[in-house]
């Protein structure tokens, strides 16, 4: 087989065979196909798109590219979590100790910021001495010691969706259901859980933007997971809007404490007890009437709280955090953003308010950049909400004033304020199993 | 801008701005954007087309990514000559000549073999000495003195052509009739000719497989001229059978001497003489009327035959050849294909004729591969008439065996004898203005 003829053949919007597909794999891992062969096959997909039976080929090989974690000594049965990403999405690292404390071990292997978007290992990094590289044998043993552990991707897991993402970064050829599905899934298979859970965000702080497309993928996402004989349920949820009040990486650490103290903000405690629930389900463990009555009662008992507590300790980090936020990097300054006229708080652009984190330096534009782990917005007022004109809407968190004239900029864009309410919106917006 | 905001205008489908386009071409042109970018943006144009408008602001940014020949000091008027490619096209051979004996002055860039079609360096350099690399001043030297020249591009002239050509050639992105014609119309611009004649073939043979794709690509080719200023026109032409007897680099510089002595084949000297025809009257010298006469008063006279010796030794080849061909390299052997039982040719592939060919040598399948200048194959019977079962249809001339065993199984191939006489075909398909 030729390389050029694979290529031609997705131009041509035929269907590559397995065989083409474990080629472009192999090729990619072993580096022997050149990056401008892969980029025109990429771009080829993007526009021509794969059948469900290709992107399964695709996932499989992706998958054998690398290791895949070995958990057969964890104790219990494992469960995968995963979301597409959104703005304040802080739900890992307060699901994954309520799920411990109930038994089910949720082996969780995150990503960093980038973007607009938050990453669960920038805003554990923010917990001093928190280490996000353990070895795949400290990982298992923190997951048989203490049934939770939250660590980056080592270069063994799926390394052909590191080259490949890589160049589709740069290449504008991210935006593809069947190579997102493919790349989500091949990284959640490798880590080796018995079944898994998969939040797909919607809107305008997501990847996906539509509703129907969100749908898509989800259902895309549980067909590659049940075809690798997993029990796999997608959640469609609401990303138009930030998840709770704070979006940054110490004040995300501080609101799941307080979530799991009791005194979350809502709508993220909602999406934790909804996605904790199902994580409970899909282990087999619990039934569907048995799961949020478990949730919440690890949260009043205290055991989700400890689990956390545990899980920080067990990860180097200075579990003082618990119970001084003080020890967690601050911001020095602070600047709000106040409604300029009275009305109803109709709408809080999530990838603007997003975009204006990372401006404070709270994410990063672009790969290996440093974060800030102090700084970040906090989300006074959330849509629906009635406010006044002076009313702060949104305080800003900075250490570094470089690019504190744009972050103000999206932050105000953000806000839109109007005489009448918005109409109520669902978080969750669907279930795909 | 960034790049790849340009790659996803594209990848969506949308139209690219001028400043877009120039950014393209001048990345390539510095090396600044990377191949992958290119190849993901190449692959967006095949797929999504582009307009005549994005393809004529191409066309000018290639032409302006070199230099322009300055063909100012050559008297009189000239008419730039471009043949899509085909099998056994040796028509520009014949052509300059009896256009420059007619007092119409070609400056002919041409270029080599690649694939299954021929190339009219390869063919001039069967004549010892011939020298293809003529510098900018020695060709316009030779068309002042002599009124005709063919040579190879300069580095200088569209640079950006080639670096997109060799790239678009591993990535399975040549397939474009946008990207085919800026590619082709660039050089012609950069050349500098006053009007253009363009041979646009169609058929097994040729790039363009579809009568529709190549009414297309001529309609496209004669707007981007006609913008450009040029008095532009372009034949579609058959090339389902290779053109003339003889496919090959020495074979072939005979069958032009033989066409300028009177004793060319009936398909080659039609096609000369209907292009060479059309060059005259869009010189603007010659009227439709009188273009025909002109051509057959200087083949019959000579001059024709004499204006190729002049050029012969103005280029520094052996003239001799035009009376000895033994002084050609020729080939130490030859195998007959066969009919193998009686009735009509009815086909004679002429992509496998011409993939033959380089399987004996006569060609390259790789840039850069050599070419052995006295292989080839004749074609004792054309399509539409009668063989008896052991008639010699084809004969393979050879020197290396390598590759003989191939080389008939093409040839045998390409040959199709059945009970009914074809139907009869035109040579020339249509015209575009």
């Amino acid at each position: 087989m030729r390389f050029i003829d694979v290529i031609a053949k997705k131009r041509d919007g035929r269907a590559l065979s397995r065989e083409d597909i474990e080629a472009f794999i192999a090729g990619v891992s072993t580096a022997d196909l050149p990056d401008y062969q892969i980029s025109a096959l990429l771009m080829a997909i993007v526009i021509r798109g794969m059948s469900d039976q290709e992107t399964l080929w695709l996932t499989d090989a992706m998958v054998r590219s690398g290791d895949r974690l070995d958990l057969s000594m964890v104790p219990g049965v494992t469960v995968g979590k995963h979301s597409t990403g959104g703005v304040g999405d802080k739900v890992s690292i307060a699901l994954c100790p309520i799920a411990a404390a109930c038994g089910v071990v949720v082996p969780k292997i995150s990503g960093r910021s980038l973007g607009h978007t938050g990453g669960t290992l920038d805003k554990l990094e923010a917990i001093p001495g928190f280490r996000v590289d353990l070895s795949p044998a400290e990982f298992t043993q923190r997951l048989v010691d203490i049934g939770v552990a939250i660590t980056g991707q080592t270069a063994s897991l799926v390394p052909a969706d590191k080259t490949l993402y890589a160049l589709r970064d740069v290449t504008a050829t991210v935006p593809s259901i069947p190579l997102i599905a493919a790349s989500v899934m091949s990284k959640k298979l490798a880590e080796g859980s018995q079944a898994l859970v998969l939040d797909v965000k919607c809107g305008h702080g997501a990847f996906m933007k539509s509703e129907a497309a969100a749908r898509e993928l989800a259902r895309l996402l549980v067909a590659i997971g049940t075809h690798a004989g997993l029990r796999t349920e997608a959640m469609i949820t609401d990303m138009n809007v930030p998840l709770g009040r704070a979006v940054g990486n110490s004040v995300e650490v501080i609101e799941c404490i307080e979530l799991l103290r009791g005194r979350g903000p809502d709508d993220t405690l909602a999406l934790v007890i909804a996605l904790a629930a199902r994580v409970l389900v899909v282990s087999g463990r619990y039934s569907v009437a048995g799961a949020e009555p478990a949730v919440h009662r690890v949260l009043a008992s205290g055991e989700a709280l400890e689990k956390l507590r545990a899980m920080v300790i067990g990860q180097g980090g200075d579990a003082r955090v618990l119970d001084d936020y003080a020890l967690l990097p601050g911001a020095a300054q602070r600047r709000a953003v106040v409604a300029e006229h009275d009305g109803f708080l109709v709408s809080l652009r999530a990838d603007l308010v997003g975009r204006a984190a990372v401006a404070l330096g709270a994410g990063r534009g672009r790969i290996g950049d440093p974060v800030d782990h102090g700084a970040g917005v906090l989300i006074a007022r959330k849509p629906g909400e009635r406010v006044r004109a002076g009313d702060t809407i949104l305080e800003l968190l900075y250490n570094n004033t470089d690019e504190l004239g744009e972050a103000s900029a999206l932050a105000r864009e953000a806000v839109h304020v109007a005489t009448e309410p918005p109409a109520p919106r669902s978080l969750v917006l669907g279930v795909a199993t």
